[in-house]
């Protein structure tokens, strides 16, 4: 019997200590030292730009494993080197996997029915499957139930598991997720998708208490975490916005039950390019002091 | 100068007469002959599995080639190849831009800021970029205005095109998408959405009269595909839904103005993978015959 990603979440956050979720996103401006200059060099073929890419995220698994519970390649910094990329991503994702990180694709993925089902395959592995695809992936609900079902299928067949997008970090989010509705139920479109995430996944909740089917909240909001998080009470938060977009450990606390349970709290530039003092081109300590420093960030903000 | 997507996609339509969107969807289980055979086969490398898709979809091309202004690449059942399926959806690009059709890049991605922009450069080259790129690609508007707008920057300076989703053509569409708010002037979200994708693009309009940033409305609705082309005046569409999802040429009618400017019709299945009798291997003939279909009857309803 294949674990349930809820679970085999929950027990990772306990075996590292921590709830963090390592964001690679890897710009391509922004990769350090010699990674970086391969990466950018136009002159190079694209295949080996591409693998300095790879490289440069395969020594940052490296330090990351054992000391956060999951890792969340971004793959428009893959795709943006076409074939070459994907294939660094299916490198990446099988580091990953190896050093023992669960990994969320971050995909936000959203089409109808048989295509829904593509994307499912292309990118969910869940625990069994091909080791060079996610334990998770991201989805956008735009298109509702029947876009969404095939990736809920799949998780159920594989223990895999989704993080659905309620109501993202970013500026303009509110234009169309906090679009007040006539229900009184569900005031919000945000809360009208986070009623149907809840019950996406009402079927995948694991001995954890909590369901593979998660939900995306940014952590830029914290009035609406807590709101959320009383609608959503076996839903699993998947946080932006921590760091580099301004939440600090304080905002995302809402988000959390019993200590550590509840969310996987995402870093992406604040844990990959912390910034460091001229002339330190010591890339990697500053990547392990950062990790360090957002583990006791969240631990005095959690330990209530 | 580079001419605008939506100039250059009303001229194709005009050179050919029709204003057909030949969508690639290659179901696995449905390519047709020697060349499904190869892609089912498991045992084979999966490099070799992709390039029978990637072989099928060319000579797709081929027939295609001056009968239809455009074809649609679906990005899931290239990626559920992994990184091979993706270099040929980079390969089958390539060969239809070189036969002069416009390509659209349906991915539907959607994020924010500068993830936006890496998934523009993966994606849209525009009119005069690496050809292997698309012309225009589909995103999605839950994220709001900054996630879209730096496909629209791209599209600016590419001559490239966006197809924003508005109101999908699948049976869960109406969850989200027809929510009431309570706006008099913007009833439902999609309403909402509409308005948004008529100001991002209202820069982009060229010396056509239609604007490079469209909008994809499913043909399955026929009464609000009247409402929302009045509401969108300058936006040209993308309507997927005709064929194997049950709509017909009077459905789509009442998206085009003066003949057949406004929108491009989207068939996947029914062109692909057309019926065909008992023993009759001959798909190139019934791909050829479904265009010529679909084209007379478009036409009949067109005309008026």
């Amino acid at each position: 019997m294949t674990a349930p990603f809820a679970d085999r979440a929950l027990a990772a956050v306990r075996r590292v200590g921590n709830p963090i979720c390592l964001g690679l996103d890897p710009h391509l401006d922004r990769i350090p030292g010699a990674f970086g200059e391969r990466a950018r060099d136009r002159s190079l073929p694209r295949a080996e730009r591409a693998r300095a890419v790879g490289d440069f995220l395969v020594e940052v698994v490296e330090i990351a494993a054992g000391r956060v519970p999951c890792v969340k390649p971004q793959s428009a910094f893959f795709e943006v080197l076409g074939a070459d990329g994907v294939s660094q991503l299916e490198r990446v994702t099988g580091a990953a996997r190896g050093a023992g990180l669960l990994v969320i694709a971050d995909v936000k993925r959203g089409d109808i029915g048989s295509t829904a089902a593509a994307y499912a395959a292309a990118h969910l592995a869940g625990a069994d499957g091909d080791p060079h695809l996610a334990d998770a992936a991201t989805v956008n609900p735009y298109l509702g139930t029947d876009s969404i079902q095939p990736f809920v299928d799949a998780c159920g067949a594989s223990g895999g598991g989704l993080y659905v997008l309620v109501r993202t970090s970013n500026p303009s989010s509110a234009e169309f997720q906090t679009l007040e509705t006539p229900a009184a139920s569900a005031p919000t479109v945000a809360d009208a998708v986070a009623d149907a995430v809840a019950g996406w996944g009402a079927d995948l909740v694991g001995d954890s208490g909590w369901s593979s089917i998660g939900a995306v909240v940014g952590a830029t909001h914290p009035d609406e975490l807590a709101r959320l998080r009383a609608r959503m009470p076996n839903v699993p938060f998947l946080l932006p916005g921590y760091g580099a977009q301004g939440a600090g450990a304080a905002d995302v606390a809402p988000a959390f039950v019993r200590g550590h349970e509840g969310a996987l709290v995402n870093s992406s530039r604040g844990l990959l390019f912390p910034p460091r003092a001229d002339g330190d081109d010591d890339w990697r300590s500053a990547v392990s002091r950062a990790i360090d420093t957002m583990a006791e960030d969240l631990a005095g903000a959690l330990a209530r």
